[in-house]
């Protein structure tokens, strides 16, 4: 590999020089820097991102930690995280699959620091060190977890579930809901209480453990031999809905017949269940986009504080009347 | 940030010692080290791995290339890429959603090597540069567009498809492909062909762009509105036969009474359809696993060609007779 070094010996100038032409740093003859460039040029050099790194310490890399990659949901997020940080020639260092696991999520920061990232987004979790890089947190609803954040309004998204099954006739619901200690689960179960609670309905609660798919369709199961007189679910993700969905055709229930259903997240998952799923509408796409912009903006030292609460909607569709 | 230079003033030692500690390399008096690491340890020292990089060629980072984050396929691959690869030590540095554009492909290369990966892991794509460092590719079949690569049975995959249909009775089969210069589409249509031509069946060609959701649900109602007489449908894979079953549900077509449909991947999309859809499995986790693995191999000097062809089979659900 052609280094500073070689370009350096090629033109008849100092290193120093060479490195001015690629910062575009101090004072440099045109003359000179045309001649370095043309070396460049002609044998096609590519500047060292780790050594770039180390003198402009600026690595161009963002750590991105991304806890469920099965669920097209997070993949969205993912893809449009990569999308805008790619655009402003950033490059992803990612980690997967941390679910609620606050260890694998600090391990990550860890691995992160090393790599000199500029910056980390996150689903959010507890930071147990002190950063001196700027960090976005996603799903952070409710927390202080980072100066910097970005939630869905899941209060309201809770609200607009039991409404949907309240509006639908139903009288008997089943709340799915996440651990507690997830902020965003604890709000969305505080919204539907408030709305049932107000209601002639009555209410059971049935926690799952987190939101992938071989959870839902190991606890989907339990969820009905526990209740029996149910008219209504509202379903802890789109995931969970259509896993339900799945054991109730395999018990010869009819939806919304038997009872209707209600997702959340409104991902792809939403519109090929039969019949397609109401659900409440998070946009992984502008939630992805807003976090790398929030990112970048720090990174220009354009704000060390912001946080921006997304609303949410209920998509009807068939699984509710 | 604690640096080598700090360690070595405060332990007294030159540098160099530093490092012969931290890469237990040469000859360091065992009162000497154990003085360095009690330092390290009280000043809670953690080596930069950007500067260890430089020193040692070895950046721990290893590039990773995925098609479509979108599609839980490819999210199940990442996801094992990265189980794999962090249990060995290795940090994944990704790059998604190169589709099928070969320009995205050698682009993602670039800023790999810039940012001095040790390998790399892609979907297939051929490769416009030399490269120093190990690349493995998977869906790389009949391709030698790398000596490490790793692929599924396509070819056997196409036949297992064309087989379900006509043995559940299908007559006029409408064969859904994706583009014909991707070697596994070419080989699944090939082994599809060769069932159907010693067959009493009719059979009609569909090409799609891609594989991705948008698409699926973009170009379903076209294949409706251009064959009316069909009796089976070879899907392009699993999230191509749920956009299609959903539009069967808008045209109030009953499956596999109207027509029976065959997806692809055996994803957990094939688990919730309504009725559940019989699909061609090749096992993704099983891919990311041995692409990661074999990419440790290579770093390890122990292999520099292999190819592994997966085995594929059919799991019959209700979608076909």
């Amino acid at each position: 590999m052609t280094t500073v070094k070689d370009i350096a010996k090629l033109a008849n100038v100092s290193v120093a020089t060479v490195s001015r032409v690629l910062n575009h740093t101090g004072r440099v003859g045109a003359e000179t820097r045309a001649r370095v460039e043309q070396i460049m040029d002609e044998v096609n050099f590519v500047p060292n991102q780790v050594a770039r790194s180390l003198y402009q310490k600026k690595s161009n890399l963002i750590g991105v930690i991304i806890p469920d990659l099965e669920n097209p949901f997070y993949g969205q997020i993912a893809t449009s995280i990569e999308d805008e940080l790619a655009n402003n020639g950033y490059q992803v260092m990612l980690s997967v699959n941390t679910h609620d696991d606050i260890n694998k999520y600090n391990q990550s920061i860890t691995n992160f620091i090393q790599n000199n990232v500029n910056g980390i987004i996150s689903s959010n979790f507890v930071l147990r060190t002190n950063l001196e890089i700027p960090l976005v947190l996603f799903d952070a609803e409710g927390t202080n977890n980072s100066p910097l954040r970005l939630s869905s309004n899941s209060r309201q998204g809770g609200k607009l579930a039991a409404k949907a099954l309240i509006d639908g006739g139903a009288k008997n619901i089943v709340i799915q809901h996440g651990p507690l200690d997830l902020a965003n689960s604890h709000a969305r179960l505080d919204g539907a209480l408030e709305v049932l609670e107000h209601s002639q309905c009555q209410y059971h609660l049935f926690e799952v453990t987190d939101f992938n798919y071989q959870t839902a369709i190991d606890q989907a199961p339990k969820l009905f031999d526990q209740y029996h007189d149910f008219d209504g679910i509202i379903a802890g993700n789109d995931i969970h809905a259509a896993a339900l969905m799945a054991v109730a055709r395999q018990r010869k229930l009819s939806i919304p017949k038997d009872f209707q259903i209600v997702g959340y997240d409104n991902s792809f998952i939403s519109e090929i269940t039969n019949p397609p799923l109401t659900s409440v509408s998070q946009s992984p796409s502008t939630i992805g986009k807003q976090a790398a912009l929030l990112l970048l903006a720090a990174l220009a030292g354009k704000t060390t504080a912001k946080e921006i609460i997304n609303p949410v909607k209920l998509i009807k569709r068939s699984t509710t009347y």
